[in-house]
């Protein structure tokens, strides 16, 4: 794919998945939720979240991001809290909870379809999503939007040299692409620091691991919105920019 | 990345990974001999693996393929098979097992690294390989082989519809296109069927989703090897029948 502009500008605009283009976090923290009352039933805790938080983020270098990484944490942590009390059975709830996570039903954000129709009218749209290639892949089959986007791209983690590698075999300068994402960890900071440009679109609630950032807001390649409605008028805002 | 050839023949080779290039299926079938023993424990049962086959081809549909679905089969199965008496800290156990599984070194196969040196001095050469995003991408990197491919690419599924795609990518025509693998299933039948070529690299040991296939030796497209090291002059002998 080979996507030169003839002209400055932006010449690519990259879409985050989970939170910015639909619901994902809630159910994360439903399942969290669902996590805590069952370890309520063995110990009284106030901080199980902020717990099994510390089993999660060390087993990133284990399972990498995404439901079934979670739920292997989840059942670790539960064996740790527990003093390895917890019932089978329970251990079993914590599975039901992954599999209902990985089955919701995808929900698109408010104007989303019309977003991505509007801005892939003018450049051409990739989706860049991290985590389970298996479930991501799904949720994207059932979105609906799949056509819109002219690739798919899963990765394992969403760092400079993930988008600098994605970016050469788009065959576009960090300069002419745009990112749009909820996480200034992973949709953000990684590709201002390369030189390209960010649209935020912060969510209602925040994994803690993506919320560990170092980015604040203000940056001059970097714009807010409350919602992807906001988005195409930005875009044609920031296009003269970019041309410069 | 465009790969037409300007001749006939075979344009591109494509590699599996796990059990073509490095051993895998050993770690598998070691690890759920450990998992036979954990349930030992609890109940007396000469069909335990059997058993736990059942849970991980229903579970695909959930979790797709990978360690960390494995896991998550393998502990539903032990809280099942055990009519949940299963004791948390076993549970611990089937955990540390994944992690293990998720670490093992990765150990090229004889003659695979002069294999694929030898076929990309020719044709350029891509890794496809399905499964867990993380764990492949970790081997693929602790391989030491990434540079020799034009391409990595790790998809949830291997099918026609998956090759078809890749290929598209490409930009090669399936009768341009070569497999290596060791999956009748995963590696030859779906690429035969696009009117591809493949060879056939049996390995000692195979899982038993991936022996379910259809596929009969004899293909006048395939070709069977004992190990890469034949794959070269193989190549060179299919060249003149792929370019007529």
């Amino acid at each position: 794919m080979q996507m030169k502009s003839t002209h400055g500008g932006i010449a690519l605009v990259g879409f985050d998945a989970d939170d910015t283009l639909w619901r994902s976090q809630d159910y994360f923290d439903e399942a969290q939720a669902h996590f805590e009352e069952i370890i309520a039933h063995y110990v009284d805790l106030a901080d199980a979240g902020k717990r099994l938080y510390a089993y999660e983020a060390r087993n990133i270098a284990f399972f990498g991001y995404g439901v079934k990484g979670m739920a292997l944490s989840m059942i670790e942590a539960a064996i740790d809290i527990t003093g390895a009390s917890i019932r089978a059975a329970d251990i079993g709830r914590i599975i039901s909870l992954a599999k209902e996570l990985l089955q919701h039903p995808v929900e698109l954000l408010p104007g989303v379809r019309e977003a991505v129709q509007a801005v892939a009218t003018d450049s051409p749209v990739v989706l860049i999503t991290k985590g389970d290639l298996f479930h991501q892949e799904a949720k994207v089959r059932e979105s609906g939007l799949s056509e819109l986007f002219r690739r798919i791209e899963v990765v394992s983690e969403k760092d400079p040299a993930t988008y600098a590698r994605l970016l050469a075999e788009f065959g576009i300068d960090a300069a002419q692409f745009l990112m749009v994402g909820n996480s200034l960890r992973s949709d953000i900071a990684p590709v201002l620091a390369l030189g390209g440009w960010g649209v935020h679109v912060p969510y209602h609630t925040t994994w803690a691991h993506e919320a560990e950032t170092q980015l604040t807001t203000g940056h001059q390649r970097m714009r807010t919105i409350a919602t992807l409605a906001e988005l195409p008028p930005v875009l044609q805002q920031l296009q003269p920019l970019a041309a410069r």
